[in-house]
């Protein structure tokens, strides 16, 4: 309720600064000036036939006025829509015709397909849109023919069903994945026509259901000596990797659901494993059997790939967790400010070791650092989104972001990071990004 | 890691549960019995059309050996799938051809349109699956004409774009929707095969992302007296509720995303008002007028509609916040128990006055009651996944579950519910509902 001079309590800090604002001359939208036509992020995309759909959609619409184009005057009630009364439901609720986001698929056989980052809001990514990467295209595998082999050194080797799965104990958590690639283009190849999606779309967040894989192990039995574990896939590539039998006690998941429903097919479906902060590859998909070891296997895909070439000629192998990282999404390529004022920059955060403790934001290319507003709940292993007000003065600079996790890890600078990994190196990219805004508020990829 | 003996460390109570079966003379899974056809429960369509989709799928697979019927024999591993690479990935990552989940939409110019409750898992409901109801159809704006006025007692009347909202400080929480007549059919017209969707399919749960509405009456200057926002819908039928100051003030989202990416056209696009834990009439779908008053608007849909009528003859008016509420989605109608054994019965919990405390889950038709497993994390005036490990002996029974919120609120029984509310109440219905399982394994809704 009011308090007893009629205005509302105080709020958060963020809303004092539009106070602040208000009373230095006039409130923060009164400073404003925003064009009819300025581009707007959410509705921005990337894919030219997208723009496309949308530009029909919003041509069919019934004829209405113009929008006010401001002050003079108070404003007015907006026009009757009552005479039209719209469609009926459908059996899914689709998007709205104005709204095209999709992904950036890439390749055939071998392909991936990145998330539209600049394009969502929150934390979840919609699971259409979750990134894809494959090896030999999607595997469509029907569920009632679909197996899962648990065997090796334990004492009941077992085939277990779906349906087997569904009985056992489930467990929900929400966590990202994230391809050990992401950000490869960025680094190596870097562009200052790059959106988020292209510097880190192969990256994505979700609620997680299934059993975890400590109850599997329980109801086998495992060996004396058990230290690994094979995870096999079931599409066409077989892609295997080798598991830490201690990261399956710990919180390992057989996921058969993500964000409330079935796995889509791209992303595993009927089941794929989930090891929570550890690279994607390693959470295979259309998993098919997991096999009880002394030792890891050593599979073409853990010593020909996966294993990070370091400047000395030798490699870091077994790169599991996810390094600290964080990205602005908003503003980013391809946005253009309007104007100076206050704009509200967002983005990303997430670590494979646990929470995001601190996100730093720098709007003036790296000599001075705000933390930022971090968006709870702030859950271990996942996407921890973050905002800080900035009042831009009009001039060009450079926006910066690094996160900071309960290791006390860091984010490295650029320079850091290729001091220490070489310019050759091939994943865990995870160094600071950057956006260079130009005086006329053009936003573009830092590239260096 | 292993322990020193070579087994795994100790598991929660729940695969202890596992442990003990297996003890007493094999694993849990040594013990089922699951017939070859046996109905799954997250692929059963109520919707035959979705069903055949599914039977055409399983049809096109390739040919692939049978399943193994079981022991003799160690389990075998399954058959190579290296042959054939599957399709490339596409901008939007469908559902898998042998998953069809939908919702069942009734009416046209007025008309619902119910969550598959059966069908999910974990506590997101993704966007498409999201409940609908609605007095005029869907209506379908275009972003770039859409406008909020916030004006009435307010210093700076205001007109807002999307692109403005998207400007100001923005915050994401996750919280339900549930329309205020969810569970009439099962009060008013019980019958037994009546599904999770049936009952209670007017409520879905989802991460949603705006901008405070405290911070929009921060910009306008609220004025002395006022205590009263009436907010108005842009569809054909013009929606309006009055909403208490305070709860602007408290946790109410002026929200333009819903699980990461826009609202879906049925939910609100491209704004909607959010008011967790009140009743889902009173969350405006596109939300295009805020006016701030003195008193309450006393509109058509706050007099004639949305009140509950008493057995005195009498109304209850204001009724915003909804009651804490469960409801067992499995197992439920139309599953099927393959066997006696241990089944796992998981639901959902909810409360419009904070967190989930405690879900209690009666095997043995409301004699003795057990605690479920809540899953974390929980968070307030959201759904709460919970689980319990349930032993069936075989004999018919009847499963219930009932919530209790931080406010120590208990979801009251049927018999509690009716003598308080009477027969002929119109909403707010949370009674404990109960699920009544034959002999051979069948599961019906408990009419009485």
């Amino acid at each position: 309720m009011p308090d007893q001079d009629g205005s509302p309590p105080p709020l958060s800090r963020r809303a004092l600064l539009g106070g602040a604002a208000a009373a230095a001359g006039g409130a923060v939208l009164g400073a404003w000036t925003q064009p009819p036509n300025a581009p707007n992020a959410a509705t921005a995309q990337p894919n030219a036939k997208a723009g496309a759909v949308s530009e029909a959609a919003r041509a069919a619409q019934p004829s209405e006025p113009a929008p006010n184009a401001g002050p003079p005057g108070p404003p007015q009630a907006p026009p009757d829509p009552t005479k039209v009364p719209g469609p009926p439901s459908e059996a899914l609720g689709p998007r709205s015709p104005f709204e095209t986001p999709a992904l950036a698929p890439t390749g055939v056989t071998t392909g991936a397909a990145n998330t539209p980052l600049q394009a969502l809001a929150g934390t979840i990514t919609p699971s259409d849109l979750h990134f894809q990467r494959h090896h030999a295209g999607v595997a469509i595998i029907d569920p009632a023919r679909w197996e899962l082999l648990v065997h090796g050194l334990v004492d009941r080797p077992t085939m277990f069903t779906l349906a087997d799965l569904k009985r056992l104990p489930s467990v929900t958590r929400t966590c990202f994945v994230e391809c050990s690639g992401n950000g490869r283009a960025a680094y190596r190849t870097p562009k200052r026509e790059m959106t988020p999606q292209d510097v880190d779309g192969m990256s994505s967040n979700s609620e997680w259901t299934g059993v975890p894989a400590s109850v599997l192990l329980r109801e086998v039995g495992v060996q004396r000596g058990a230290s690994w574990v094979l995870a096999e896939g079931g599409d066409a590539s077989m892609l295997t990797r080798s598991v830490p039998m201690a990261k399956l006690l710990d919180d390992a998941i057989v996921a058969y659901a993500q964000n409330g429903e079935a796995l889509r097919a791209a992303n595993g479906y009927p089941v794929r494993l989930l090891l929570p902060g550890f690279e994607g590859n390693m959470c295979i998909k259309w998993l098919r059997r997991l096999e009880v070891k002394t030792v890891p296997s050593m599979t073409r895909n853990e010593t020909a790939k996966y294993t990070d070439p370091l400047p000395n000629g030798t490699s870091r192998q077994f790169s599991f967790e996810m390094d600290a990282k964080s990205i602005i999404t908003s503003p980013a390529y391809p946005e253009r400010l309007a104007g100076p004022g206050w704009w509200q920059i967002t983005g990303l955060a997430w670590s494979g070791r646990g929470r995001i403790t601190r996100v730093e934001v720098s709007t003036d290319g790296g000599r001075s650092w705000a933390a930022a507003e971090l968006q709870g709940p702030v859950l271990p292993k996942a996407y921890t989104r973050f905002s800080h007000m900035w009042r831009w003065d009009g001039r060009a600079t450079r926006l910066m972001s690094r996160a900071v996790d309960e290791t006390g890890y860091t984010q490295p600078t650029l320079a850091e990071f290729r001091r220490v990994r070489g310019p050759g190196t091939d994943y865990h990219y995870n160094h600071i990004r950057a956006w260079d805004v130009t005086a006329d508020g053009h936003v573009f990829y830092g590239v260096s």
